[in-house]
């Protein structure tokens, strides 16, 4: 994404980038600060590590020189690592840090976004919830002074998946390999299946939108495995589907400020959120002054790309708008 | 709403205001840089004129002292004035403007905006297409980078209210007066059932999303005059409505940059924008990197008010952000 849009970026917002390291489970803290070929190592050819090649997260992005991290590593529900370290190191060492990891928004909102004020960066996390489709950028410039009352969406597409091949006659461990074979479905599918990314994702909105401080275990959350697929057929045919549906919303007076739930529900096909084909998926907002729905409609691998690329150009456009 | 969001404003993000001026057709050019009561002039509690009243906008917000004006005159698609010349006179006076009149995007949204940069004020103008919901921003700040290749939508309420109430059986005439009483159709209906809101409404988000200067001569436009009650019945029998569709399409080496379209369209149930009931409105932008939909659901007169409201925030909480 960042060499598809490189003459854009320059022509038209004056953003140079220079890609000075790259990290992976596999291949460890790579960083030169003259700069790395990007299709080079999209290609596979990557450089033999040196003798002193950084040793941890710290250690590679000083010797990469970064000024701001994008960081991808899958989630870990229960505590959020590596990635909280890995954007708090990026942060402390002067660079933005861009998150597509979920984990940390849940784990270390307040952490993270403090840190970033005190250091004058930014921590951004468009990419989070519904890929690219800029969610949190609409909340914060479009919807000033709007009361967020209720979320409500299917914001998982494996069991968006997983449920449409169900319905047409595979079995459960088929469509979970028709998922995975679609790129959208993780090795270990648990944390799809049973709502974990689903309700990490509410938990995410509801901490940064409602400015309510979610645990996940607050959250009632009931998967899609305990639904047959006899269950699933026979709405099907009986012009109903079920649909993985995520809920949040403010409770006056109540123990708790926010009510939250992720369960499967039987929707009718008149309900917008029936229609929810391959990797789509869509939220609705209940404001005080309007309702409004957002649809992804079946986005590939490079709508997420893209929202870690409007985060970027959100981050160091803002340090120089005179280049715009 | 100004009244409504008053202390949320205040103390969240430190702007006061003060109304110093009302002009309408029936009442003239009121200022009074006192301050004048809102509520008491809802209530119709009107101040007598004084002799030496303002006679004309200049005047009008010279003794109002104006900082910011709401233009809200109604819609002339054929050359937008007066609205055009009240924006105008509003940026040369060095006030912001906010129009919630989309005539002037189509008649003169190069001249605004180009006086809006020179005077270092704001021509704002959410709430033109899909009232509050927020489009223009959505792009500004949520897409940077991102490339718009086509636009679709309904968006025009009055139709989709009347095409309804011919389903359930009214004639044109009384679905026309059941879209009158709920407010959404002006009492001459013809800029609403020839397709001439749906196409300046396209036309707005071509020339400001897009970047191309359309005129409304190049929209092919078929309003829904043409269909017949038994047309529009005999569709709904059969499991597929008609509903006033605007298309906007990119096309490379075309005689034009964009092709541009509003018709009725008879489109299946399973077509998100055939669910659309009462006011509701929706739009799909296709853009390279993904594609995205946004649905207001059922909105009142207060959805156009706060889209001028939070223009208004834009507008005046950038010249002061410290006060977030």
């Amino acid at each position: 994404m960042l060499v598809a849009k490189e003459s854009e970026l320059r022509e038209r917002y004056g953003v140079h980038w220079r890609l000075t390291g790259v990290a992976t489970r596999r291949t460890g803290w790579l960083a030169d600060p003259g700069g790395l070929h990007p299709l080079a190592l999209l290609n596979g050819h990557w450089p033999a590590p040196p003798a002193d090649a950084p040793r941890n997260v710290r250690e590679w992005l000083e010797r990469a020189r970064a000024d701001l991290l994008f960081e991808a590593t899958s989630l870990n529900a229960q505590h959020g690592q590596p990635a909280i370290d890995h954007l708090r190191a990026a942060l402390e060492h002067g660079a933005h840090a861009i998150s597509a990891n979920k984990g940390p928004i849940v784990h270390a909102y307040g952490e993270l976004t403090a840190l970033a004020r005190a250091r004058g960066k930014r921590f951004l996390h468009e990419s989070t919830v519904m890929d690219g489709v800029p969610i949190f950028s609409l909340f914060s410039a479009g919807l000033p002074a709007a009361d967020l009352r209720g979320i409500s969406g299917v914001l998982n597409s494996t069991t968006n998946v997983v449920l449409t091949e169900i319905e047409k006659g595979r079995t459960l461990e088929e469509a979970v390999k028709h998922a995975q074979a679609l790129g959208v479905a993780e090795t270990d599918p648990s944390a799809d299946l049973d709502g974990w990314d689903a309700a990490v994702k509410l938990a995410a909105l509801v901490i940064v939108l409602m400015g309510v401080p979610l645990r996940l275990e607050h959250i009632r959350r009931t998967g899609i495995r305990e639904l047959s697929v006899e269950k699933i057929r026979a709405a099907r045919a009986a012009g109903m589907r079920y649909k993985l549906v995520c809920r949040a919303e403010r409770r006056a007076g109540a123990e708790a400020p926010v009510h939250a739930i992720v369960e499967p529900e039987l929707l009718p096909l008149s309900d917008p959120l029936a229609n929810l084909e391959g990797t789509s998926s869509a939220i609705r907002f209940d404001l005080d002054v309007f309702s409004l729905s957002l649809v992804e409609h079946n986005p590939g691998i490079e709508a997420t790309a893209y929202g870690l690329l409007a985060d970027f150009l959100r981050a160091v456009h803002a340090e120089n708008p005179a280049g715009r």
